[in-house]
Formats: structure tokens, C-alpha cells, sequence
């Protein structure tokens, strides 16, 4: 549960790119990057579809391979850390690789309007508001579990893709055409499918209170996902990083606040680090990383992407569990996995017919 | 099980119709609808519309209703009639209506080339060939239950989805779109998933023959159906009653070769009535009506239809059976239906763009 709960924290979180930005150079930076869209061709649209897709490959590993490490960990045993204090830890490390990558662009690039640290009021007010929403979401987390087990949260959450879509529909103002609604249909029951287990059924007996829960977080968290795309496209010659920067320090703020709502007592008496281990390291660096794909991914692409990466990533995440774990696959992951891969292909399809 | 083969055979055979089509009266009858087809014109196709989905709805209708008879018996207790018996009548039945429904035709239009029982050797011979492969799959039925158990079975039966659309693709030569051949992988996936039960990973379990059993018998019922298709669409003006005629014929001779094969000692001992009651007539005469049905979805619509009626059907039965039977949706009857219902309107949205 404790390594869940972090996990649902960063795959919606917005986050900076360090090590992507830096390992594309500076061609690829926010302020050139605007540069290439408005000059238009072919070379250049090919570029942002190839960095498009190196984010989106970003995304999808990252996020299997850190469901990979939250069943390694509980192979491992419990371990008993502060979930706030990890969180904390994962917006600081994050913060700190933006700081790192900016350092690096004004050292090659100089200081620009683009990437100066600098914000006016105006843009830096609208940051706080992923952070607190995501927040809120968390807290409520710790309440729905009263209502639903932890399977029927697993199926619950798929909500999120439908929130999603709609929210990114009526939020930014982009169409989806019809047979891409279709897909985004398919991708959530296909998803629903593909975890089915045998108690899976109980989520259906879960009370009015637990389903009202799970649609008010599926909301919240398709909300702060669509509005961080939001910020974040506001100023396409912006710098990703100084974005991130921002979005990350007021993500430290909110998780400052969360360890002392939750944790205080538990950091106070036993340590900020205790129970840390080398797997806790590890989820940390993977949940940072995870957090800066997430941002490329809404600066270059957007949150239907992301929603299929993510996707795509759990089924990547059985299928390896397979070969380290021995896991076995059910008929319901085969037939989720199908409905899944078609959902893709109606997705690339529907975008050619708008 | 008994009560299973009995629907199996039915469902997927063609079969004469003289309620609807008198129902509908001669304006209807096979000759005078491709006179009108010829015509063309908005009226017309309203007509060919009208009875195509007037035909569809009664296979969904009588289907659904085929099955929940099949539910109700198994409730009632088991009924030890001869399936073989059962099945011989099925096609009797339907013979004499298709009988009933000519001397109707003859009686308002008179005999014509279209509409005479005599027919030419070279149309006639092709007849016994749906009629042999749905027995030759029958027989493999009782074999595969060696390597396969029920529920499985019904898993497996599904193929018959993809299996009807290869062949229909391979052998009518007619094309789906890409959207279409989507949403037929869907109604495979769909429809399997709404079955699904905690037993149904047994049937990947299943040894090697299993599947190739369950695959055999997927090509030999889609090539039935499509074969069935071809022959009566070969000859577009002549009477649907005429060739479902032969059709039935045929089907009660291997039927009744069946019954010698399989029941010969218990009819001979017990009677060939031995077992029956007012469910098994009821269930008689709903197979003769469905059978009726597909032959009519085959003349005036295609395979295609007959696959996604029968599906929408097993959905409907299951709605149906939850009023009378108090049995409990499942989350896997949910997604998968969620999954049908958007590859039915993949399926329209896809002819569209053709």
C-alpha cells in the first residue's frame, strides 16, 4: 500500500527533464524548439515526432520498470519508511535535476528570457495548483480505503483515463474524433480487464460513498494532469525546466505540509530516514525519473499520450513479472492486453480521419 | 451439455423461413426483392433495410430465448431425451414450414421457375455439404471434451467469431475495412471476456490437441455458415423456401444419420420420445424458429450480422436471466459488454468509410 500510494503521487505528477533534455542537446531545448515549430518542414516535424516518441518510450519503461520495483520491494518484505518523507524526497530530487539542467543550458546557451529562473507573479501563481490538487487526492486516499479493498481501488482507478479524456476535452479545448473516443473507451475497459482477478467483483458491492470517492479522485487527478499540460503549453518558448522548477518546489512545499499532517510524530521520533533501504533509493531515483518523463511527455506531447504510455506500461509490467517472478498471465490479462492493443491502433487510426 | 449441442447445431445453421416471410407478405418473397434491388431507388433500400433488420432482431430475439430455455431446463432438473432425436425433429420441423410457407406462395403467385421445389441437380448438390460439416464438427464434439472441460469449451467457442470472418473474407470475397476487422477482433474479445469466470483460465491449461481441436472445429463451423451463404446469395432471385428446403433435407438425413451413430440402442430400447417434455418441445420448436431466423439473416444480410445478433444475444440473455433467474452480473459481463456495444458501433461508424 505504502509504495502504492508513492507511486500514484509521481505517474500523475508533472516533473523537470534533466537527463532527457541534456541527452538531446541542446537542439532540443524549449526555446529552439519553438523556434523549429514555427519555421514548419519536414525534417523538423519528423524531429518533434521523434522527440515525442522518445518521451512517450521514456514514460512507458519508467513507469513499468517502477511497478517492477514496488513488487520487488514487497518480495522483499514490508519496509517500514515514511511515504511522505519518500515523496518529499522524490519533488526535491526532481527540483534539483531541473537546477542541474539549467545550469548546464546557461552555461551553453547563456541567459535568455526563455530560460531565465525569473517568473513574473502571474506565471508562477497557477503552479501551486497541481501540487495542492494532487494533495487532496492523496489525503482522500487514505479514506476510500474504507469503503473499497485494495483490488477494487486497482479497478477503480482506471476511472482516471476516462476523466482524462473528458477533462482534457472541455479543459484545453482539443477534439477527439469519434473513433479516437471509441479508443479511449476500449483502453479503459481494456485495462479494467486485463487486472480482473478473482475478487475483483467485490468492487461492485463497494457502497455509493466508495464509488463517489474514486470518481471525485479520478477528477481530481485528470484535472491536475490536464492543467499542468496547461501551464506548461501556456509558454511553448519557455524552458521546461524552469517550469518544472517551479512546479516542483511548490510540490516540495505540499509534501512538506504532508509529513507534517501524517507524519510528524513517526519523523520525529524514529528519523526522517528511517526504514530507508537500497530499494527505497531506487524508487525514489525511478519515481523521479518517471515524474520528468511525465513533463516531457505534456510539453511535447500531451495527457492522451500519456494516459496510453502509462497503459501500456502495466501490461509491460505483467508481462515481465512473468520472467522475474514467475507470474502467471490469466485469460483476462490476454483479452484486456487485445482490446488494448486495438485501442492503440483505432487512437493512430481516428487521428488520420479528423 | 446435452441441452448445449442441441443450440450449437441450430445456431449455426441456416434454415428456411415462413413465419417472417409470410409475416411480411409477398411482397417479400425472394423473386420480387431482387426484381426490386434491380430498381434501386431511396424507397427500395428502406424496404431491404426495414427487412433486414426485421430478420436480425428476430435471430437476437429467438437466440436469447434459446438460451434462457436452455437455463430454465438445467433448473428444472436433467432431461434424459436423445440429443440426436432432438435435433432430427429440429430439421423436420423446419422443412415443414418451409413446405407450408411455399404452398402459401404458390397459392397467391402460382408456380414459377423461382418458386418450384424441382430443381436442377447442379443446384441441389451443393446442399449436403453445410449439413456434413456441421455433423463432422458435431462428432468432434464429444471428443473434445477429453482435453477440454465446459467452460472452457464455451471459451473456445468464440474463435468462431474470427473464424467466420476469415472464411468470410476468404471465400465470399467480400472486404471489411480496417475498422471493421477492429471491431471484429473486439466482438471476439468482448464477448469472451463477458464470459469469463473464475474457472476460465483452466482453458489455457489445455493441451496442445484441445486447440487444435477448438480451432478445427472454429473453421468448420464459419465455413458451414459462409458455405451456406454462398449457396442460397448464388442464386439471389430464387425462393429463400425452395433452398431452404434442400437445406433441411439434407439435415434431417444426417441427422437421422446421426441418431443411427450415436442413439441407435437407446431409441431402439427406450423410444424415441423417450425423455421428453413440454421444455424439450418448447425448446424444439425455438430451435426451428432461430434456424429459420439465420437462413433469412443469410438471404438478406450476411454472416457478419448473423455473428454480431448471436453475441448481442448471449448479452441479452445473461440481462435477461439476472430478472429471472436472480443470477449476478459479473465486472468481466460489464467490460466485455462495454467492449460488443463499441465494436457494434466501430462496425457502422467502419461501413461508412469504406
Amino acid at each position: 500500500m505504502e509504495y502504492r500510494k508513492l507511486k500514484d503521487l509521481d505517474k500523475d505528477d508533472g516533473a523537470v527533464g534533466d537527463d532527457i533534455e541534456s541527452l538531446r542537446g541542446k537542439a532540443l531545448s524549449g526555446a529552439h524548439t519553438n523556434n523549429m515549430a514555427t519555421l514548419g518542414g519536414h525534417s523538423i516535424d519528423r524531429a518533434k515526432w521523434k522527440r515525442k516518441s522518445i518521451v512517450t518510450l521514456a514514460l512507458t519503461v519508467l513507469t513499468s520498470s517502477q511497478a517492477i520495483l514496488i513488487v520487488w520491494s514487497k518480495r522483499a518484505g514490508k519496509y517500514e519508511y515514511s511515504v511522505t518523507t519518500a515523496n518529499f524526497l522524490v519533488e526535491t530530487l526532481k527540483c534539483a535535476l531541473s537546477l542541474a539542467a539549467l545550469l548546464r543550458i546557461w552555461g551553453n546557451e547563456g541567459v535568455t528570457d526563455d530560460n531565465r529562473l525569473s517568473s513574473s507573479l502571474d506565471e508562477v501563481i497557477v503552479f501551486p495548483i497541481p501540487a495542492a490538487l494532487y494533495l487532496v487526492k492523496n489525503l482522500l486516499q487514505y479514506y476510500i480505503f474504507a469503503y473499497v479493498d485494495a483490488p477494487g481501488y486497482q479497478i477503480l482507478k482506471n476511472l482516471n483515463i476516462i476523466s482524462t479524456g473528458v477533462l482534457y476535452r472541455i479543459i484545453l479545448k482539443k477534439k477527439l474524433s469519434e473513433i479516437q473516443w471509441a479508443a479511449f473507451i476500449l483502453l479503459c475497459a481494456g485495462c479494467t480487464t486485463a487486472q480482473l482477478n478473482p475478487s475483483s467483483d467485490h468492487v461492485l458491492q463497494a457502497p455509493f460513498q466508495g464509488w463517489m470517492m474514486a470518481i471525485v479522485m479520478a477528477l481530481l487527478s485528470g484535472f491536475a494532469g490536464v492543467y499542468t499540460e496547461a501551464i506548461i503549453k501556456k509558454r511553448p518558448s519557455r524552458n521546461i525546466n524552469v517550469q518544472n522548477f517551479w512546479l516542483y518546489v511548490f510540490g516540495m512545499i505540499f509534501n512538506a505540509v504532508a509529513i507534517v499532517i501524517q507524519d510528524f510524530d513517526a519523523v520525529m521520533n524514529k528519523g526522517f530516514f528511517h526504514g530507508y533501504s537500497l530499494i527505497t533509493v531506487l524508487m525514489i531515483v525511478n519515481h523521479a525519473l518517471s515524474g520528468i518523463a511525465v513533463s516531457m511527455v505534456m510539453k511535447y506531447a500531451d495527457n492522451i499520450v500519456k494516459v496510453y504510455s502509462t497503459s501500456v506500461a502495466m501490461l509491460l509490467t505483467a508481462l515481465v513479472s512473468v520472467f522475474l517472478f514467475g507470474f502467471h498471465l490469466s485469460l483476462a490479462f490476454f483479452l484486456g492486453s487485445t482490446v488494448v492493443s486495438v485501442s492503440i491502433y483505432l487512437h493512430s487510426i481516428g487521428k488520420l480521419q479528423r
